[in-house]
């Protein structure tokens, strides 16, 4: 369905781009969204999220943080890409607040825009009005989600030796990668284990994913 | 919104238990489910879900397979628990072709209907009408999930033994619980890691939590 360019009280569309994995549910979702009368609703999977926002330029990007890329994180970052001189879409993440790590993620990312899954289906539609407006709109529910992000004890250099011993890298191959020794590798991975309070690699991992830091 | 015992047409209404762990998306999906006049849609989180089986005696439970709790699979086991003398709820699951081993979980968990999340939700519609009727609804797409599952190279015994490992669990630890010598434990970690490509544990975990096995 395409969306026209105005309605019928003559109020400018906003053009929203939902971005989910889902089939199914981003479908639902969508077609839910389209009740809105100054809603012009769009949708697509994280894959081709990118290439859906050069072509379309929405007002509002509004992407579901989970990504069902094998173990894959959501392209957050790619979401800003645009071409030079055309204004970028204005970030709506769907979140919840136990992954910190991918709320920390959605801020590094310039979201201005905090939904939680938890929460009713409404706070959505009034997230994307809020937010193409060019306010920040943020669900209170997502508070605490937000104070753990804040918390979060990995250093950047540290997650990255987590996120390739995650990909099952050994030692030699971390070191490798990283340019550093192997004893340096073992000290942070020993550093990630304290902090974490993990009390092995594995469960370091196991503990770091379910935070959605990695 | 308390759903009636008939509709309009004097059919009866299909009683359906929608569980789903995101409250936005479980909402819109009841809602949309709702404007079919021969279904009566009541929907919960996987945490409420025997409870909620137990009081409502719903005539079709369909659930999504993904669990959003920390790690955790989604215990379809319970969902067959009924009181004694009662009819127990046909399963419908919501699934997705790449998560072989929560297909077969499902298929263990006496599921009747597999609709696929990549799939159009009008199959949802569909696939409950079926299964109210008792009868098996497959969607085709998840052929290749049906058949990966089916090539699942673990043995329950394996699978134990990654679970642990999967936890954090140590060789000393698996050992204990599982009531094996070390050796052993090494035995099958090294099987594991064979069977399934992996170049050590951690990589032998990550594969099986990607294929949703573990």
């Amino acid at each position: 369905m395409e969306p026209a360019n105005g309605n019928a009280r003559g109020r400018a569309v906003i053009r929203v781009l939902l971005v989910h994995d889902e089939c199914l549910v981003r479908s639902v979702l969508a077609e839910w969204l389209r009740r809105e009368p100054d809603l012009g609703v769009y949708d697509t999977p994280w894959r081709s999220a990118p290439g859906r926002l050069r072509s379309l330029l929405p007002d509002v990007c509004a992407a579901d943080l989970e990504c069902a890329d094998s173990y894959g994180l959501a392209p957050l970052g790619e979401l800003g890409a645009r071409p030079a001189g055309t204004p970028s879409p204005r970030l709506l993440v769907l979140a919840s607040a136990n992954r910190p790590g991918l709320l920390k993620r959605a801020v590094e990312a310039g979201a201005l825009g905090y939904v939680d899954k938890e929460g009713s289906p409404e706070h959505l539609v009034r997230g994307i009005r809020r937010v193409a407006e060019g306010k920040r709109f943020v669900d209170d529910s997502l508070g605490f989600g937000f104070l753990k992000a804040a918390e979060m004890p990995l250093t950047r250099r540290e997650l990255s030796v987590l996120s390739l011993a995650a990909e099952g890298a050994s030692v030699a191959e971390i070191a490798g990668s990283l340019h550093l020794s192997h004893g340096t590798v073992r000290n942070y991975m020993a550093a990630i284990n304290r902090k974490t309070g993990a009390r092995n690699r594995v469960d370091a991992i196991r503990i770091s994913q379910g935070e959605g830091w990695l």
